[in-house]
């Protein structure tokens, strides 16, 4: 769907891509809460090593379900996706661990998941004492592509004194599933995930729904943080983020809003990516 | 809405912001359809003028009503964005002259207004014989603002033959007015300024129906172009622009949509541009 | 969904459900048009033997695609819905033959196929010469289901000297398929299905467009009759009649629209009938 | 909008209309939670002097801001409406007070303002106690306009076990305001309305988030309650009612929608009350 075409050409004239100098650390992270260590991919532009006395923003970049700290690094078309976004916006881009399926919530039933305070407390106090960021809110920025997505949305409307922006690229922005029409395997099978993470639905209707994205809209209009948010119209989650998008409409909470082609698919986040960056430091 | 801050952060660190290299050439264009001559602006990339066997593709990037050629030039906020985005991605930027109401037809009741005739046969064939584009729809990529993301819209859908992809910022996508709920006294202004193009509305609805995008989508499905489509919340035209998206969701026609904070503004269009040309070559 | 829980108690209580006095004729109507004669069906209230003076308005009831025009009279779980609804509302209602896959047009293609010249004018001359008719357009108005809501919005958007309101419910309401998501195999059997009513959509997309409600809304607005939409949420057909009441909504046409529980079955439609009849009359 | 033509013809043509034989009692209703006591209006059906044995189902009509239970009788066009849909369904149909901004809540702050409590314990009780009534969940229906219409949808959402079904005409669904764009002295005006029932918005946003309908569409969800929900599209509510739709068909809650011409006006509510009749109790 995009003008691969043009950049094919201009590979053809000899015109020089982006020449990719970014340095890649894997960095374990300790949770003091959870009792374990995670790790974490750090990407630094090429101008860090440069500028020495430069502090950097960071943008947080959260993967989604069933996947692990690595997946933006190793399952993009592109291998050298994230690393030339450094480069080119001159931005720290640090991925954190969030477990196969953790939503990243302090779960209230499972002292082993609380992803919450990790990313909150832990990995940012980590970051900021073993590189040269900018330790504030100004400097940070999190963002994330499907349940990554409501991470990066839920933390950030959660702790707007800790981000300046959020985005959410395919965001598993509602974690209800007692009012969608699922068919008892598929119900049964959410259960199951859900079970050691926020307990029975049935039983907690409550809980999944304050813990669900779609539903912090007000305090997301409090917050006024800038917000991106975007789907492929072909996801199966398109449903869901128009219905976020049309609350924010409705409660006047400044977002930018986008609806593309594609699907649930690495392709599809390949491609939303450098809009993300566009919008955290302008291209 | 956006993150000045972080650029003013990387400026307050010394980070280099980029080099503007790029040529602005004012060139003169005759239409033999309207015999007169239109001056064009046409911003080369800096490295133009060291690839001197390479080949450009060209984003032409039309004005708005009440405008001409040179606005992008001197009405954004950044005087040099039009400059520095034609160096980030190797592209060549036409900006022809659409007069103040033209819309880009070829009007049927006035033969000194004939600029799909001007944009599609003329400016094109001048561009592409005074320099090194690639002389081919797959080279061609088209833009503009408001009357301009009509123009461009409208242009595309009936030339799939000349370019590649389309784009469209806070388009005024719709002609017609009498489905409007106008007030008698803008009713009146509208009819005044469409009479010289299009004749007389209540006389022949049929003709603006005919020229309006919001009518071309089964066409823009067939041709299959990308298509970029964007809109500030707060601007007069988001109605029309989300008609347009609905019924490019409703027949399928694959599209970028995006709303935004803003209205019908420059800081907007300074805003929407770079996503345009991510769009166009990716960052 | 709807209350008859209410309606049960009544029967309880001994409160006289409306006893039904309504004469069924079966009619023959010749089609000069198409060297054919269809049936009807035409529902008198019981009041028509009494006013031996009055001249009565006139509901024409269209049946769905592979139907018949004894359809309402024989498939609604209640089979005295139509005579009951005669009584109530002082209408006479005349049930014609639309064939199972005419959709009231007529045929391009097919001579034996003008359901559009049979029903505006063999049946109304028909009707209006056997019965104390209203003769004019404040005495008729038009509904059906389905192929028959197409109908009905469709006849009354051409020709808005006959009707003075319009109805449709789970009208499918587009006829072009080749802008939506069709298997192969559906495509095929639509096509099929088309080929002796329109010919072939690929070869000329613009007569199925041209034919299709959808796309008629701008005649809609300028006629300004009164129109009564609904659908199911549950009916395959729901997207279309979302898109048909935001194009009226967007070129601001008067109409009602309504979305209800249900699917594309007969007890949707028995349930929807009698808000048509009090749309038509006033309960 | 609507067909007064064929009501008048059917006048012309000396086609009885229905004779209205109800009767309207003003009953004083005690309310020990105020202090206070309240008159309402009972409309009851012709039938019910006949059908001495015979218990009947109970329509609970709310009134709007700034009005009284009286409204219903005196301010539709046609005086005689409410009597005529009792006659015609069999029902009895009760206008409680609600004062001139209760909006039928228990107001936290001011012990007068008790309305919660007045209409599901008080006024039911009183009805209950007074007339022939099905004494059941399954016989009472509650239903309003604009502060009216949040009323019954808030107080059937709260009260499940009280109501069979549930509507809202033109309702002013959502309390808050700190989340539309309301001038300096609009937004001064309605703080001063709200602050003697629900205290400061600004203090205590959430107490107008949880008492607004717009966020009890979870609740509704799990009730399970048939609903009935209209807006004028020119009213200025329209957007509020097409969030609440939105979000009820997002949740796969059952309801009917419809959006009518008309504004918020007592033509439109004439217009709109006996399709709600025809759902309670079907034409």
């Amino acid at each position: 769907m995009t003008c691969f075409r043009l950049l094919l050409l201009a590979a053809l004239l000899g015109l020089a891509g982006p020449s990719v100098a970014a340095r890649v650390d894997t960095v374990a992270i300790a949770s003091a809460a959870m009792k374990k260590t995670y790790r974490a991919a750090v990407v630094l532009p090429a101008s860090y090593a440069k500028n020495k006395k430069a502090s950097y923003p960071v943008l947080y970049l959260l993967h989604g379900a069933y996947g692990h700290f690595s997946d933006w690094l190793t399952q993009t078309p592109n291998k050298q996706l994230v690393q030339s976004l450094a480069d080119q916006h001159n931005l720290i881009i640090v991925m954190p661990e969030g477990e196969t399926f953790s939503f990243y919530l302090d779960s209230p039933v499972n002292p082993t998941s609380q992803f919450e305070t990790y990313l909150t407390k832990e990995v940012i106090s980590a970051i900021d004492g073993s590189y040269r960021t900018i330790r504030d809110r100004k400097g940070r920025i999190i963002t994330g592509l499907s349940m990554g997505g409501h991470g990066a949305l839920y933390l950030s409307a959660r702790h707007p004194d800790l981000y300046s922006a959020a985005g959410s690229m395919s965001g598993a922005l509602d974690l209800m599933t007692i009012n969608r029409k699922l068919s008892p395997a598929d119900a049964a099978q959410r259960a199951k995930l859900w079970a050691p993470i926020l307990g029975s639905e049935i039983e907690n209707p409550a809980v999944f729904a304050s813990n669900s994205v779609v539903n912090l809209v007000d305090q997301m209009h409090r917050n006024g943080l800038p917000l991106i948010i975007d789907c492929g119209v072909d996801d199966g989650l398109i449903d869901i983020n128009r219905e976020v998008h049309r609350r924010l409409v409705y409660n006047h909470t400044p977002h930018d809003y986008t609806e593309r082609p594609g699907a649930h698919t690495w392709e599809y986040w390949q491609n939303a990516l450098p809009y993300r960056c566009c919008f955290s430091s302008r291209c």
